[in-house]
């Protein structure tokens, strides 16, 4: 493991990655706390660097100096305005963004499309478990939260490793484009197909909105087939489920 | 809509329900915001009063005055006091917590316990996906978040008033009585049957544990067959579902 120092612009640009324009100059996101960092070892992320505080030194595991990564001391301080986290593990990673190219999903037999989902918590989660059930890759377009916000970095507990992801400007013309090359498009709705009589087709894209406003209308204009998880509340309290809860269950009846 | 006014010794009392001693010690619960105290209307829940800001006076919606509901005006700064959120909306409702007996559960086709589970806005989570999915009861024991934590009722977005709630002193002890019954015992977990081939019996009981112990061990004495949700991440980045999202997916396997 490699100690080497850190000039103050590297350290100043670090910082900067904690928004967006920044991510976006420089192509960097940070990934935080033990567990996060760990995951993107073992998916092999391109980790430029690690920054621990001086708490740590000497006191890293083994998995740290055999990944033969760059680390890097920095006072606590540093890390604290780093962290998104309010009690920070001490450790922050920069990691290369790689996105892949649109040409890549027609390769996919299984894309999730995040259709204007703002919050970062539950997009993280969607991301974690598509990532558990193998879809190949993610789209977004704008309007969709930053996959690289280290809230959804986190939600997303390493599911930004295991799959592809590609930011389209225009996410109903690329759908149509993966329409025309034989994809077929589900959306998770309110109405629509119960997913207990879904039988999904291969390859296929599943668009997944927002808890609040759905799917969005240039988006809906694609979709082939809408699909919905039928509910029975005993006494009519519960009107829906939470947004990251119902794309789970869906993306479970797709995948299966 | 009677607008009464109210004793300063009621308030007191009020603004005391925002810890569980005094939740358990008056019987009652706060619920917050319009979707929640519309749901608890909806539901028929034992609503005791319901506090609004001076702001919302004269310009409370329909559904408020057609319930009957006792409405108080106070100030903002009381209303904060008791609100657990950044941004109140400016209404409150005091709710009687209303638990059924432990005979009562001998009815139920089928019983979410939980087991162990801390954090509130998972707990909340899956107690709305239960409700969603007609589960008839919630069982809960020691070293569980309290469910009437004003974050959990957040959370439920009105699920608790379509489950019966139990909570026992001895949570192995409830769930080898309800097996003695012909209850069959599931347990959603990191090894066991997957949910693709599992054929739930009826009546039953799944047990959700906590996202970092599981199911503990006096109550995995108890348990019948374990259920696990096969998981097929493509670069191993990834290492387990969310909690909330895993309960919803065996949810969704064990009701439909």
């Amino acid at each position: 493991m490699a100690q080497t120092s850190i000039s103050l612009r590297r350290l100043k640009e670090i910082r900067s990655l904690t928004r967006r324009k920044y991510r976006d100059l420089h192509g960097e996101m940070l990934v935080e706390g033990w567990r996060a960092v760990e995951a993107a070892v073992q998916a092999k992320a391109a980790i430029r660097e690690v920054l621990v505080t001086p708490a740590l030194q000497g006191r890293l595991p083994e998995w740290v100096s055999q990944a033969g990564l760059d680390v890097h001391v920095v006072p606590q301080s540093e890390l604290e305005e780093i962290s998104a986290v309010e009690t920070s593990q001490g450790i922050v990673a920069v990691v290369a963004i790689e996105q892949a190219s649109p040409e890549a999903l027609h390769a996919a037999r299984r894309i999730v499309a995040i259709d204007g989902l703002q919050d970062p918590g539950n997009a993280g989660t969607i991301i974690r478990t598509a990532a558990w059930f193998g879809v190949d890759a993610l789209l977004t377009g704008p309007g969709t939260v930053d996959i690289y916000n280290p809230k959804v970095v986190r939600a997303a507990m390493g599911g930004l490793w295991d799959v592809d992801h590609v930011e389209v400007n225009d996410l109903a013309g690329m759908l149509q484009k993966l329409r025309a090359a034989g994809f077929t498009i589900y959306a998770a709705d309110l109405e629509g197909t119960s997913i207990e009589s879904w039988r999904p087709a291969s390859p296929s894209v599943l668009v997944v909105g927002s808890e609040a406003h759905g799917i969005s209308q240039g988006v809906g204009a694609s979709v082939d087939e809408r699909v919905v998880i039928p509910g029975r509340p005993r006494r009519g309290g519960t009107e829906s489920l939470n947004a990251a809860v119902a794309a789970g269950i869906v993306l479970y009846a797709w995948t299966r």
